[in-house]
């Protein structure tokens, strides 16, 4: 804890590699692409998920739990989604070990259990939950279907980085059934937008709603929505995904319904969702050189208390104060922890709360008990202030408002001033090395173009954003006319 | 919905598999012996979560997370716990799938992303919990280490039934590590204390505590405390287990600490864990021949309204008296659902909320508006009774505590008459077969006599109570020598 970190302009991946273990966040384990998850990364997952598990509901869904295995022939009834997700597959074929007669103490795949059917670690659960809803819907009484599962899903990564890209990984995952076109295309635009007002009031990160390109699409899906990112280092990150499936796992899995005419017809689908990859993003968006920031609304602890004492007289003073600040804090619903650890100096434990950025640090020493004052240290300025004990529940609550605000602010400009309207490929491919971030460009709508530019810059078509100007131009690589521009950059 | 279940007498067996499905609670998934959890099941599963999550909290525990496959060295390090679960693990030998040649539009394993070394899908998290443990505990500030982890394991059962045994289950698990034995033997009880107060409290079930026989022991540990309860049919469950582990994983897996003299010392641990067995087990003790019955604590809707009504003039009069309620009842945390549906008759919505234990139906027809009364129908008793509205809120209050308690009598009741002591063999058998429930009785502490016993009969010994009275005597089977009563009884 003691070593710095690297700056993030020395090396930013290596930065913020540094960071994820030193604030103990995560680290890797001993299986090749899965992470674990620390406790003072999961409390913050856990902040998350309480708060989307209370939107989810707000707008109807209801929990449920789906198999974590996929038998390989459902697997392979929606042909698209199964194409998309067949080379990043782990996948079960035998149930039983025995002991290695080669090896005395040491185990061997017994070769006698093999499956008759190999099963699939979900890399995503439409296949399984589809052929489970098949059984659920007969008729429009049944619809709509509002299903939202918390899980563990695998996707064989070979290049992975803590919480961004992980062979396995935490997630929720939204899979609703409805009568109509219309209202499954509103149901996936809808919890887009659950997850875009999540990640800006919550997380404090802007984002951008729009469409993805074929090319960038869910396998399986008509049309997905996406919410988009920028990181510090100007590199885009996709934060979460809703998609408006059509009928193709209805037809997949033989999922139809008795309208209200009485007519059979598929069902339309939607999935959507968003994974422990917001974590990361939460780390690049608003840390620095010094570690972690952390929005208050997601911050484990918003507000932590240290001791500065030399005799044990002062340390007990000093606790009566800092637990009747507690109380105080925590009947305002602010969450807040005495650090009164004997086994570290004040130094050391300041340099960890800032490490894992700990909104505001209070400080009490002997000075500021003759006074009645504490010293408030606020993470994401790093600003120092004495305040009175008669003002300071207010003066947090005010602060921490601020801070939630600020951090918001700060991201939203940073994301505004790293969109560059681009209008030829020269132009383009010089931004995208020296400034970064979102290049605004036109396109001629191909897969071809997208699939050359990434090529030759590696940038994606990010999005089509949702507020679109309509704009007649001509695409920035191959000259072709286009009605609106789009958003490209390189991402994670 | 309509037809009625199998009642217990005629097949207790029946009745469990068909009430779980037809109170929507789970059904068979289509992968061999594991289930769907159903929105209403596990709205259960999630009340049960929420309450022992803060019990854990409460206690000092932090929740973490840890991957799901397990590398077959790391798995059989420890060589007990690796026997015990060998014969049941799910393994993932392969990382990719690709078109089957021989098959269009089919999909075969890859031959060429066989994984060196095979991953066992967690039936427990030892392994990989002790692996990572190593790289945090260097001394004894460190220590103690309290985690605990919401996650889905995988024992490969040949005989499942929805909750109770299915290949894969959700769970919580705990790991500790200590400084002392003392201390992990203290944790280990304190945590088996946590699961008998939340099954007593919450599920309205009375357990037994006791200890495992060392063939019934967790493999791997040294000590299993348990908490056992008894379903309606006379059968045992256990309801979760508590280890103490010795330093059996510290020393698998090399987990020293520099103690406070400054010398290194195997850590010393615990593992404690309950599942969603324990719906199973809810429903098992309290429901009955008309389906489900569930402690207030527990069920997702303690209240549903239901309104009576011919004219839309009625239904919207009711509606504003309903809402009414509702409000109210919510303001005193008390979980109401105002069942409004227009596509189901009262009749309908009654039978399903029956089926369904909700504890307290309401029922508002025209005759109740002219009254300013309701008619409220207890689920565990089935009476009905008029309530006047002005008292509505308070009589609902009292009747879901008089319920949760009722509901923990009666069930105490039952099992403590079916605790039978006996001295004699022929005795044992008769009970078992006849009666039932617990016998109580002297065993010569061998494991020999144990599994003789069990041949014979099928009864296993549940657990040597930990409020065990002293008593000389005679094995019930070998006639040797014996300090004190077990508890035997068949299981699930």
């Amino acid at each position: 804890m003691s070593k710095k970190l690297t700056s993030r302009t020395e090396d930013y991946s290596k930065w913020y590699n540094e960071l994820v273990v030193k604030a103990d966040l995560a680290e890797n384990s001993a299986v090749r692409g899965c992470m674990v998850i620390k406790p003072y990364g999961y409390a913050i997952w856990e902040k998350m998920q309480a708060e989307l598990d209370r939107m989810f509901k707000e707008t109807g869904h209801q929990n449920a739990y789906f198999p974590l295995f996929v038998p390989k022939s459902l697997f392979e009834a929606e042909e698209k989604n199964a194409e998309g997700f067949a080379k990043e597959c782990a996948i079960v074929t035998h149930y039983r070990l025995q002991n290695d007669p080669d090896k005395p103490g040491k185990l061997r795949v017994d070769p006698e259990a093999k499956l008759e059917e190999e099963l699939i670690v979900r890399p995503t659960s439409e296949a399984i939950i589809w052929s489970t809803f098949r059984g659920w819907i007969q008729s429009y009484r049944d619809l709509p279907l509002l299903i939202n599962q918390w899980a563990n899903v695998v996707r064989w990564e070979m290049r992975t980085r803590l919480f961004l890209r992980t062979s396995e990984f935490l997630w929720q995952e939204g899979h609703t059934a409805h009568e109509t076109k219309a209202e499954a295309v509103e149901e996936a635009k809808l919890m887009n937008n659950v997850y875009a007002t999540f990640v800006e009031n919550f997380m404090a990160i802007p984002v951008i709603q729009g469409v993805k390109t074929e090319s960038e699409r869910f396998a399986g899906a008509v049309e997905t929505y996406c919410i988009e990112a920028l990181m510090q280092d100007g590199k885009a990150l996709q934060a979460g995904t809703s998609h408006f499936l059509g009928q193709n796992f209805a037809k997949a899995f033989d999922v139809k319904f008795a309208n209200k005419e009485g007519n059979q017809d598929y069902v339309w689908a939607t999935s959507w969702g968003v994974s422990t990859r917001l974590v990361g993003a939460l780390i690049m968006t608003h840390s620095d050189d010094n570690g972690l920031v952390l929005p208050p609304s997601l911050a484990p602890n918003q507000v932590v208390i240290v001791p500065i004492y030399k005799s044990e007289e002062d340390f007990d003073a000093i606790s009566k104060i800092a637990n009747n600040i507690s109380e105080n804090l925590k009947a305002k619903g602010v969450s807040v922890k005495y650090d009164n650890r004997t086994t570290f100096r004040p130094g050391a434990k300041f340099a960890q709360h800032e490490l894992q950025g700990v909104p505001l640090r209070i400080a009490i020493g002997p000075k500021d008990m003759e006074n009645g004052t504490v010293e408030i240290a606020r993470r994401d300025t790093l600003t120092k202030e004495i305040v009175s004990l008669e003002n300071l529940i207010s003066t947090i609550q005010v602060l921490l408002k601020d801070m939630q605000k600020k951090l918001f602010d700060k991201a939203l400009n940073f994301r505004e001033s790293h969109i560059t309207e681009v209008d030829n490929f020269e132009e383009f491919k010089t931004i995208l090395d020296s400034k970064g971030g979102f290049i605004s460009a036109h396109w001629d709508g191909t897969n071809e173009t997208e699939a050359k530019i990434k090529e030759l810059t590696k940038a994606t078509i990010r999005c089509i954003p949702l507020e679109v100007r309509q704009e007649e131009g001509k695409c920035v690589y191959s000259g072709k006319p286009s009605k609106n521009r789009v958003l490209f950059a390189k991402a994670y």
